[in-house]
């Protein structure tokens, strides 16, 4: 596999990105939600933390029942059995990144994984 | 832990979220280097896989001495080994996001992991 790998993505359509980039660590999808639209159902993940960013407009997710705002410049994890479902805001499209990783695989980072 | 955390960024200073939303499988910073500026060293990572998602501006990397230019939209995958310096454009700012996992720590994603 190459050691790097790059994709510039933009358009409406959810883009997935382990195979077209070559991830390893974790499953990145880039996501776009019209006004009024959310996911379609709601679910949940047996061993994958995700981790949403919110890129632009604004939304809500609906966690185990409990109504949390979303905004631009959002960063919220999601622990894997939590029931979730994301939604547009009635008069905002939402543009989101969800990152899905193991839960529980890092084991270190920056300076204890990092060579300088 | 919470089940979910969350937490909005914005400004300039680098901010690591791992500590800030109990994060497990990750590490996830936000980061700014102004026009002309320049991350100052080049590292490589011991174990983990980098995701770098640029939010904003441009710059280029240099990747094992090759230079891949970087602008608003891009997703470059960097494998642990490689050598990585960031820049900012001479006339641009560069924001963006580095996600940091284990190297093939992910076992299964999407339709695999989540429960509808």
């Amino acid at each position: 596999m190459a050691n790097y790998q790059k994709l510039n993505v933009t358009g409406a359509e959810r883009v997935e990105l382990h195979d077209r980039i070559g991830l390893t660590g974790s499953e990145i999808s880039v996501n776009v939600l019209p006004a009024g639209a959310s996911v379609p159902f709601v679910h949940a993940h047996k061993q994958n933390e995700e981790v949403y960013i919110v890129l632009e407009g604004k939304g809500k997710m609906v966690l185990d029942g409990e109504e949390v705002e979303l905004m631009a410049n959002d960063y919220l994890r999601v622990s894997p059995p939590v029931k979730r479902q994301i939604f547009a805001a009635p008069d905002s499209a939402i543009k989101y990144v969800c990152i899905q990783t193991k839960s529980g695989s890092l084991e270190n980072y920056t300076a204890t994984d990092g060579i300088m």
